[in-house]
């Protein structure tokens, strides 16, 4: 009975992308450990890119500056 | 000072049904384990159900395939 | 299909207790959303006391202030 | 490679407050544990006051029942 | 820049499961959503059997129940 | 009312360093939203490294992969 929570940025997830992931993830726990698809939960949660830092910066700032480097 | 996070799928909950779940949640932690409710915390989020998984498909495609079966 | 986190101390919780949270837990979903208990996951976590902060101090200093005040 | 996830109450959080916590986290990763910028993230979340709870209560209510007291 | 948490139950997951779920969740994300594997993060946790419930019982009662009927 | 999850891989994080991440993170929150310390929530989670994720690769091969490029 796997919980499984996928984190991304805000960017236009599209729903089947979302099933896509949901898919694959639950795939790869049956594959791997054997788990049962019936008790197994993927939640995915939508990040706005103003709420995710890396490098000490938000991801815009990080890309733009990641750009130039 | 338990924290408590409660994720379900965004279908109208209501605010006196949030409102229930902070209360049930935080006596239920007072009663089993004397926890003091002032630093109890529980947060309540809604999942769109795109974003829900479970059996392999979003929660929608679940649903309908369940009530074929 | 809720998933439910519930994070406490880690201070001698029992079997008993924990099944007494599962349970609980599970009925308010059950009553307050008619949730089904069969999709419902509950996922205790104990954290350590010098891992768990509140106002500043780790939980053991924040007692001890506490207590003097 | 640490991951730093922030809950608060969405009220107004600003673009410039969200970057100060990032910077702030991230410095702070790197100051203690020695961590590296461009493997840490961070991630905000923005709870709706309702769907958050303390002393039993949504926060409005919490915040109304102290400030009588 | 994703994250991505997986919960299990503590039941003697190997190294090796463990490096194919995180390889497999990665392959997922760049695939799907063309995600960097550099900037991809992925953390297993174990839970003990009696931390986690599901039909309002810890998973061991619930397996037992399940298998008779 | 801020909760914040420190998630690092478990090398002998000592107790004071825990307690540094602990004050550094409430300081934080304190000074950039004006939180209130006592209702200020950290909670720090060790990790295996093998059970930590990056680059599709647990922590320890991938590390060993970096050094040699």
């Amino acid at each position: 009975m796997p919980y499984v929570n996928i984190q991304v940025t805000r960017e236009g997830v599209t729903s089947d992308q979302k099933a896509a992931l949901i898919k694959g993830t639950t795939d790869l726990l049956v594959d791997v450990l054997g788990k049962s698809p019936s008790t197994t939960f993927v939640v995915i949660e939508e990040v706005a890119l103003e709420n995710w830092g890396i490098g000490g910066l938000p991801v815009a700032g990080f890309r733009a500056a990641a750009s130039k480097s």
